[in-house]
């Protein structure tokens, strides 16, 4: 008989039967909980602890692990294998709570805020969504007129609104007939446009009826973490509702290498495909159940029937893997992406529980690294059309630039690391429950104070905390320009396994039975992605001939983008100085732009020439960028004349010393 | 318990079990076995004769039938039902047999057979496929140039083809990566061209290394009673094979009408589709099983993956079903068809085995009643680009007529009736083994000759077989003008119970156990439809204000088109006299339009300007048709200048039985 063993996870309670041998992240994922694993299982990143509360694994020790949490039960669960029945318990900040789906934009930055204006795109003229639906009141046949039904309704489409150069699908051919004769030949037809005149529209669908007040659309932005999702009126251009959950494929990795990395294997692209599908399906069941706040003519229940299209955009290995591409290459060089283009789709082809007629239409991205989010960042933030030279940056596991105007437009994405998302920080997390997201030190005592999201005990650093911690620590002296520690007398400043560390909340104060510290290694990981930022934007503005100087705006979008804390982004060389003044928050610009691109057809027609437009620098190819990066491996950077500002500062800060 | 008998079909040996109740057709059916029933079950037609040799049946009873028929076991099935288990044998001539499906022209009229020309389309430089194949050699990706794959195999199109304006679907999206690395960028690209050069083309599969030389496509002629499929080198324009095969809803009735009402049941239309579809499907694996007589390039076996097109003709109705529209409005005036033009689908959406990335182009129809069919025919004969003024003429159970030339075409359906393929004919059968396919008569003796179809003994008389009988007793004297038979002393003319009959075998002599005989109500029959047909095309060229005198040209197509003896059809006045040398045969002109529009692209694009000029009259409509088809009602016609040939004839027999 084959010998089985029940695993039952705290605090879910959740149970699943496994071989021996299983391993014990292989195990929750059956359980379909979360386990984070930056590494994605490799071994290496030691955010997979749990606690073995019943039973022991084989394995499951590593120097991420102190003797006394070993001894106490802790494991890493990447190494550990099933050797028995166990009763394991996942930690808060090894798991995911809800905390992290909050992207709004803070109440702080919303002056600074870009609008999407659907009234001025309605006064140029240019708000004309992809689909759009038609009333048409036909003249029965008769002996003298007896064309066809879809002849009849082409010629009522040319005779009442001028439209020509149509196509319809088999779905509207099986059911005219009945449809014209329901409602005594008067009905609504549904037209996807094309994005050039020149091509043919398509009839997706036809209704019994008038029903063109009627005409939704979903937009949904596919993050490597997070995916979200609005239901927009599409005669109205406002979102009705807007829903967001954490993107399946988390479980197999929490960077794009590693969701790439198990769609190479057997089945792993078909597995990939399905959880993003899902979790996309989960988004639109929770939009459609969802009632409208009643408006208008909307206050009869929405029906999936009434979805005409939805609007995605997503990065590159997002797109790929939701529309079951091949990705291998995206992580290989010279980083070939399968398409950078992708042609209007149905809905249902892709797995999405939509109606036959609902089109899918997919954001365009520019190169393997530069994905449809970027693209649609910069279609919703308006850049593509503005005169202004914009520096647009979207800092995520991987942070995206994009330089320039409505005249010329240049991008690259710099590999961060994953420390502003908690990534290789010893005690850094997610923006969830329990994260610190702002501080202040006391400048004599070095008192800290911890500011967490829901106000819970601290549990760790998540990414905007992590920028303030440092900035913090750096403008008040604790820290040097090269990131290490001064020699000052602090009781919070100790040796600890990596380098010297700054003990932000001891034990008895944190939400986790350990002191929550910042370290030397830390520090530096956030110096590498910062300076690799820097390092990406000074390297491609001066590829154009330009200076860092010469920026007249600053777009920020994505999570972190929103929360940002300026004053430190500035202080530790992250950004390049700048007036506040000239900065816009758009929050997420990814869904934005996929929002932006279901309402209007111009903007879908736009984006093919805005990515044509947009040149890729693969900054690795660059000369200058390796040594723009080392140059910035400094807080701020080694030259200390691109921050005045911080300059003044610290040589203000050192006369006071002196005195 | 419930009861339910055993039926036992003869000579097949099928057995199926059924309810007691059930209707001996319905029981036929689901056996899968076919019973004539030109009325669909009416009980009116007298086809569906079976004999009971085991057990009896509840009614069967008919006119029909006479007494010593009913006492020896034969019974109408559709007016039969199960009360025990029975053997039926189901008598050849209602049945069907593999005969029927020659539709090849015979040998006597291939001299004047339409060949379709490849060779002068070529010269013309109109043969350009629908769907092409291009091979193209690639540059791998390289750091300077690392677009994507989908981007690179455009850009090759564009340089090596100047092909552009292409869209990629989701099939080749998903294999493009490992296709193009499989031979070292070494590909084949499928493109389906559009019908208007400024439209978009797709790009429908990709292949690995270079197979432009294998282009395979089918031709499809969906008939009412039987259905045809080639097998096309698409290079070379050649047919490979060619199969056929009754048309699987023949069990639901013979002609459109009990189609159409079959199809209004719950579920109905779902069961016509599935059925036709299902012939198609037959069709297709006996093409591809086949091995195609060894040329070219094509030794190797060709797969089903190599169909990269399918074009479909049929008639309106048939289309309809094929395709699942609903047809109901198709058989009640004003009589209107969903569509008549139909955009390109997916072979697969259909249901045919075939791969997805096979397009399904169906031919366009004018009207309800002149399908795409006749429009194969027009395109396929070339009668849509001659200068020749032409008529062109396709006679089944309905009979459709063309006039016009390159410039004009004006056409109209005649409801013949189903005489030609042998309905409402007492001997009728359509034209399989055993029909008597060509008669004449002795003079003197008014002895008969009949040749059969296979030279079996007689079982019944096929449409060609009743135009020469008919011309025949009327030459010979024996009808009069009226088609009454003439009070003439011979051993075969007897009175019988429809008027006065022509015994043409006695029983001994047939393949039957009765006498093979014509009578007034047949003859009646007859000139009912060759009087609606010449009517038709009448009162067709007097609309556009020309006489048949200046007839340039005579296309015959369809089976009975094909065997048609042309001095009897003047001389019964089914079509007006002119010079033998005038006619063309066509053989079976819906599938030679499916082929041609299935090699040439400019085909395609022609039939939408052709379908476009072709004007339908509503014979029921036009005044002067009802007179025109009273006039029509004789032996050849009430008007003999209309026929002076034939008058000439008549004067100098009455000279001869004078002298």
């Amino acid at each position: 008989m084959e010998i089985k063993h029940t695993i039952t996870f705290l605090p879910s309670n959740r149970q699943v039967i496994v071989a021996p041998g299983t391993n014990l992240i292989k195990a929750a994922r059956d359980a379909g909980l979360h386990v984070n694993a930056s590494c994605g299982g490799a071994g290496v990143c030691g955010k997979c602890r749990v606690i073995v509360e019943r039973g022991d694994v084989d394995g499951g020790r590593s120097e991420k692990l102190s003797p006394v949490e070993y001894a106490s039960g802790y494991r890493q669960a990447c190494v550990a294998s099933v050797s028995g029945d166990l009763t394991v318990r996942i930690p808060q900040e090894s798991g995911i709570s809800g905390g992290a789906l909050a992207t709004m934009v803070p109440e702080r930055h919303r002056a600074r805020m870009h609008v999407f204006e659907v009234d001025s795109l309605k006064e140029e003229g240019i708000f004309a969504p992809p689909v759009e639906k038609f009333c048409l009141e036909l003249t029965p046949p008769s002996a003298v007129d007896n064309r066809a039904d879809v002849g009849r309704m082409l010629q009522g489409l040319a005779d009442q609104y001028d439209l020509h150069r149509m196509v319809t699908g088999l779905s509207v051919l099986r059911k005219i007939r009945g449809v014209m004769r329901e409602n005594d030949f008067l009905i609504t037809v549904t037209v996807g446009r094309p994005v050039n005149e020149l091509f043919k529209s398509h009839i997706i669908n036809v209704q019994s009826g008038c029903w063109s007040s009627r005409n939704f659309a979903l937009a949904i932005d596919i993050g490597t973490t997070t995916v979200y999702g609005q239901l927009l009126d599409v005669n109205t251009g406002k979102v009705l509702i807007e829903e967001g959950d954490y993107n399946s494929q988390i479980s197999y990795g929490e960077d794009v290498i590693s969701r790439i990395m198990y769609a190479e294997r057997p089945e792993g692209l078909l597995r990939m495909s399905e959880l993003v599908v899902g979790t996309i399906n989960g988004i639109i069941a929770k939009l459609i159940e969802r009632p409208v706040p009643p408006y208008g003519l909307t206050e009869q229940p929405i029906t999936i029937d009434e979805i005409n299209s939805i609007t995605i955009a997503a990065n590159t290995t997002m797109t790929h893997l939701f529309l079951g591409l091949e990705p291998e290459n995206i992580r290989r060089a010279p980083y070939v992406p399968v398409s950078t283009f992708f042609p209007p789709l149905r809905a249902s082809d892709l797995g999405l529980n939509l109606p036959p007629h609902t089109l899918a239409l997919l954001y365009p991205a520019v190169s393997s690294y530069v994905g449809g989010d970027i693209v649609a960042g910069v279609m919703g933030s308006g850049m593509y059309r503005t005169e202004l030279l914009t520096l647009y940056i979207d800092i995520g596991t991987n942070a995206e630039i994009v330089i320039g105007n409505r005249d010329w437009l240049v991008c690259a994405a710099c590999s961060a690391g994953p420390a502003f998302e908690g990534g290789g920080i010893t005690h850094g997390m997610r923006a969830a429950t329990g994260a610190i997201e702002d501080f202040s030190l006391n400048p004599q005592t070095y008192e800290p104070m911890n500011l967490t999201i829901g106000n819970k005990p601290p549990i760790g650093i998540c990414g905007s905390g992590l920028l303030i911690i440092v900035a913090s620590l750096f403008e008040n002296g604790l820290l040097n320009q090269a990131g290490k520690f001064n020699a000052i007398e602090c009781p919070r400043l100790r040796q600890g396994r990596n380098g010297r560390e700054f003990v932000l909340a001891w034990e008895q104060d944190a939400g986790v039975d350990h002191d929550i510290t910042i370290n030397e290694v830390d520090i530096e990981n956030f110096i590498r992605a910062k300076a690799a930022i820097f390092a990406g934007a000074k390297t491609l503005i001066e590829e154009v001939g330009l200076q860092m100087s010469d920026l007249e705006q600053v777009i920020l979008a994505g999570a972190f983008g929103s929360y940002i804390d300026l004053d430190c982004a500035m202080a530790v060389g992250l950004l390049p100085e700048f007036d506040p003044a000239k900065v816009v928050y758009v929050g997420n610009g990814s869904l934005m732009g996929a929002r932006m691109s279901g309402l209007s057809n111009h903007i879908r027609k736009d984006v093919v020439e805005v990515v044509r437009k947009m040149t890729s620098f693969e900054l690795s190819e660059v000369v200058s960028f390796k040594d723009q990066y080392v140059a910035s491996m400094f807080l701020p950077h080694t030259d200390m004349n691109l921050f005045p500002r911080i300059a003044k500062r610290l040589m203000s800060s050192f006369a006071d010393d002196v005195e």
